[in-house]
């Protein structure tokens, strides 16, 4: 078998890396180690900036997006109860949109489909070889048959525990990491969210999310130990939980029902340096991972789409390296601001077992954003997506 | 001897209560356990808010100020090579005033010599009694003798090592405190400064700060290692040091002399609560202490003056007691949103032993910084001073 484009993962940044290439003539095909069910019942954030949007819509993928999708102007910060709106439109001009990454993915299968993009599910043992040469190839095998995918290039948008990353020499990686002493346990259930907008709430008894996937289904999270198992809390112990961080009328206006879903998360952020090793290279978190605190994580997945597919384009077109030289640095100086701004808002908000000093400069701190538009604007600024450049 | 209001300590801060009060007809006695002389010749800071420079103004003690000193309309934040200069003026319409502490020191002496102020100098034993009833008193010896003084009040001016703070019951008092890894280690020399602006540096190799007294007084600093002599620094090491934390051409620039002081100096937050015992009021150092980097002390010792001679004013004038009621909590909620921000100016420009994850965050915060009008702008409000409220 043979491409252009290898790509490693049949998630939402292979899909749409598959997607824009396509749009341009440039060949893929595209190896999941899962089924589409198993992809498309993976339950993920659903904040999407206006750079991904962007894409989509360019792509051919945002009409059940624009339909379907919530616009949120804005957010809401809460401390007890003290709260700030943050007004993104009048701060910085811009929105995002709320619309689930599982939606995306459905997206973009179809488009993929409809296009008869190549998509191998179940392909299992997948190993990248020769990557530092200029005829890397790809093994891999589907129901039980061995198979290889000769290319030009190879995308690993394989996520966090996928072979791309591993298969560059350790030598050549250089690692960030932090790992958070909390996890978040989120809960999906059937009843309409306590707000239009998402709550981000920082409490003295820990952090709080009030986030939705519609106007009838909504998505809340709390801080809990890491020790924590998901059987340690009950539906009740979920929405007492819950309900002690919000502001007082957030709290008597919530409307709890059954979980539907009820799963622990760990926190972590991560980088991984270079994002290339020959021809391959490494998109979304193969590379790097966020704390969700700030919902950067999709979104930072598609910039990486955004630069590489650009520079696989240009060389294509041109036969100029130039950009696909620049493409780890460039994903990465704006990975590294999103990374810092999701350790901000994380920190920022969470609790954590820290010197008393630290506790009170984090409450002058959400005292300043409460009282300075300025700050806020940085916020926003972060929140809706900084420019791709 | 009997007074209004005592206060104890005669720098800044002590002199400038004194100066405000009498003005509006209240009297002060000013205890100081050292001689004039000593009390100026001690070098400090001298960057000054718009509103400490209005307070001195108000006082009739702005005259020198504002023909010797000089209004700084921005400074300037380096990283190795790259450059960002941060013009107050232009993002939140005002600006600084750079006017050594010294001077301002010599022109309240002035000032209070010329009202006929009573400042008692080389008060010695000073102790504060009966601070929790209506008739507190201080005592202490001079020249060997004995004195009491009895007052309605206690101003305790008298810095981190002065007895006010240590007259409160330790059971009535909230300490927070963060003490950094190392110091700053400056030097001042007849030499024309490098730049008519403050540069702050940030650098691998650590801190500096390029300052200045005047056209021809340079002060510049370097973030020493805690266990440092200023012994282990002789002037060519010094000036070594500075040029490879500064970028390229200002340290081309630098014209070096030899030191005409050298020290070092160690840094620390420190935050008292409550800063009210009964009738004793903390002012400035003796409840909290600032890292230099951001030059607040001063500056919040003056908004401790300025809330605390409103409300005493106002107390002589109507007999009521809020505003002395609400001293504590009003000036600690300024002087925490100055301790987050000489913590964060700190943490963001100095070399700590930290995560490889932390300094390349911090890299990413000072790329937000650089490329972030709205980042800019809050960093300039806190450095011009937040308002008084």
């Amino acid at each position: 078998m043979k491409t252009q484009v290898a790509i490693i993962g049949g998630g939402p940044s292979g899909l749409l890396l598959s997607q824009r290439l396509h749009l341009a003539g440039v060949e893929t095909v595209i190896l999941e180690r899962q089924t589409r069910d198993y992809v498309l019942s993976r339950i993920r954030a659903g904040v999407l900036e206006q750079g991904l949007a962007d894409q989509l819509r360019q792509a051919g993928v945002g009409e059940r997006m624009d339909r379907e999708g919530e616009v949120h102007e804005g957010t809401e910060i809460t401390f007890e109860d003290h709260r700030l709106h943050i007004n993104f439109r009048e701060l910085v001009g811009k929105t995002v949109m709320v619309y689930g990454q599982t939606e995306v993915t459905r997206d973009l299968y179809k488009a993929r489909d409809d296009m008869q993009g190549t998509i191998i599910h179940e392909a299992q043992d997948v190993a990248l070889h020769d990557t530092d040469t200029d005829s890397p190839y790809v093994t891999f095998t589907k129901d039980g048959e061995e198979h290889r995918l000769d290319c030009d290039f190879i995308a690993g948008c394989d996520g966090f525990h996928g072979p791309s990353r591993k298969s560059i020499p350790a030598d050549k990686l250089r690692v960030y990491e932090k790992v958070y002493p909390f996890g978040w346990l989120g809960v999906l259930s059937e009843t309409p969210p306590v707000s239009e907008e998402l709550i981000y709430s920082g409490h003295p008894r820990g952090f709080a999310l009030c986030s939705l996937r519609s106007r009838t289904l909504s998505r809340y999270y709390v801080q809990v130990s890491s020790q924590d198992k998901v059987e340690d809390w009950s539906d009740d112990r979920f929405w007492e939980e819950l309900k002690a961080r919000l502001p007082q009328d957030a709290a008597d206006r919530l409307v709890t029902g059954p979980s539907i879903e009820k799963s622990i998360a760990p926190l972590r952020s991560f980088v991984a340096e270079p994002m290339t090793h020959g021809r391959m290279f490494l998109v979304g978190d193969s590379a790097h991972i966020v704390p969700p605190t700030g919902a950067k994580g999709l979104n930072l997945a598609a910039s990486d789409v955004f630069y590489l597919s650009t520079a696989l384009i240009s060389y294509y077109k041109t036969g100029a390296e130039t950009e696909l030289h620049d493409y780890s640095a460039k994903a990465l100086r704006r990975i590294w601001l999103a990374e810092r701004f999701s350790w901000w808002m994380t920190t920022l908000l969470h609790k954590f077992d820290e010197e008393a000093f630290d506790v009170r400069v984090k409450r002058a701190e959400l005292d300043f954003l409460m009282s300075s538009r300025a700050a806020q604007a940085a916020l926003a600024e972060n929140y809706v997506g900084l420019p791709y450049d």
